[in-house]
């Protein structure tokens, strides 16, 4: 049986002349597949493969790079929009019909315009540590989140003070690091992170009127987050259900922006009921 | 031991002209002064007196009638900011000094104008079954909603269908009308109503850019509902949470409008450990 921690990296080519590099694991069945988009200069690695292995139990699950990201071709764009077109002609160009989506940070936010832009390829929506465009407070992230992760050379210790509460739950991080021994997926470049700070920090540049495009988003949503996240605080996930026209909220105890790497138990569970109910 | 069943309504003549109505439960301590600030129609006997009794076990409880409401004197006003300016003009009347506020409903929505018109006024926020002026699906309340507690003749059957999911959880509404005895207060009137209710239509008109507001409410606040209110929508505690700079929520289980009376001895718990902290 495939896990996620062996399963070789695929490539195909799409019609923007991008070669995206992803992963398919599980089989196609009742459900449709859930594709997910990755963290701010996450690639395909950054999946805690864990958390895969358990979400691929019940459905198919697709990791890529999005254009210009580790083996993917291209260049990185700065905005979520750019970003949110190029995720549309990646799946575009595995022919999946429609699709559940499981976004995380800058990918939760990738996944909302996904929906506003194309809503007929979205079936239901997973935000994780996520936050609507214009929201107060958000722009740029905190000094202590971007001296732990926004460096030139990310270090692993930002990582685990970012996605983790205390060094007793950054199990996940050995299993994020450690599992996979062969075929890795290329890093993250630096202008990649450039570019994606810039996007992050213009969906952060604060405007209340925006706040009413989620209520384009009128597909189920199931809204999460760590009770500690530094990183986008969980006060934006409430904000993101009292906006959107059909969604649940569900706050993780004793967890930071790794969330559902830690919890990745109980959140592959609370996902596959959201997704099957 | 006096009780919210027996004790006896006193009044006060405030510097506005108009003579409150008010009861005054529990002792001065440590802890500042709580004022209620009652729902649609609501008179101070539509408060749980067992509700009211745990929340005075701690603290100084104090409800009272708006301008125009019930027994106290003068019209009652047709927008939220009045009759916040009618609250603070009591509290100054009692000489209170900073309160802690718990609004309900309605007022909820005076709390908040409250919080934003006289911010050294307030300690701490307690907003029940809330939602924040100008978010948008809340404009005017449902059809049903009208109908079971909107009309000229309101009807036992009507309150209990919108504060209480189940007949079987409706314990309260026995104990909101009947447990006191002698000393009741004159009931909201028709004008009262019709006043009231274009008040909470107006904070309902659909306007995105106010939700801003209520990012001026520094204090701590404390949000909370039932997951099946019909009358506001958990989903704009949710907003409100979102919204507000320093927030906690919580959503009772198997609840409606009415979970504060229903779950009474839990919520006065949590009431006590937000305002106590």
């Amino acid at each position: 049986m495939n896990t996620y921690a062996t399963i070789k990296t695929q490539t195909v080519e799409a019609a923007n002349g991008v070669t995206y590099a992803y992963r398919d694991l599980g089989e196609d069945g009742a459900q449709r597949p859930l594709v997910l988009l990755q963290h701010f200069r996450g690639n395909l690695d950054n999946w805690d493969p864990a958390l895969i292995d358990v979400l691929a139990a019940g459905r198919r699950v697709i990791t890529f790079d999005n254009r210009g990201v580790g083996a993917t071709t291209g260049t990185t764009p700065d905005t979520v929009t750019a970003m949110a077109e190029d995720a549309i002609a990646f799946i575009a160009a595995l022919d999946l019909g429609s699709v559940d989506l499981l976004g995380f940070s800058l990918g939760s936010f990738v996944a909302q315009e996904i929906a506003l832009i194309r809503p007929n390829l979205v079936r239901r929506v997973v935000l994780a540590s996520s936050a609507p465009q214009g929201a107060s407070g958000m722009h740029g992230w905190s000094p202590q989140v971007v001296a732990a992760v926004g460096g030139e050379t990310a270090s692993a210790e930002g990582y685990v003070g970012i996605f983790f509460t205390r060094p007793e739950n950054a199990t996940a991080a050995g299993r994020v690091f450690g599992t996979r021994t062969e075929g890795h997926d290329a890093p993250a470049t630096w202008s990649t992170a450039v570019a994606q700070y810039d996007a992050v920090t213009r969906w952060g540049i604060p405007n209340h009127a925006l706040l009413q495009r989620v209520q384009g988003i009128t597909q189920p949503v199931f809204v999460a987050n760590g009770d500690s996240d530094p990183m986008i605080l969980p006060r934006y996930s409430h904000l993101l259900a009292g906006l959107l026209p059909d969604a649940t909220v569900k706050i993780y105890p004793d967890a930071a922006h790794g969330f559902l790497f830690q919890h990745h138990e109980q959140f592959a569970a609370d996902v596959a009921a959201f997704l099957d109910r």
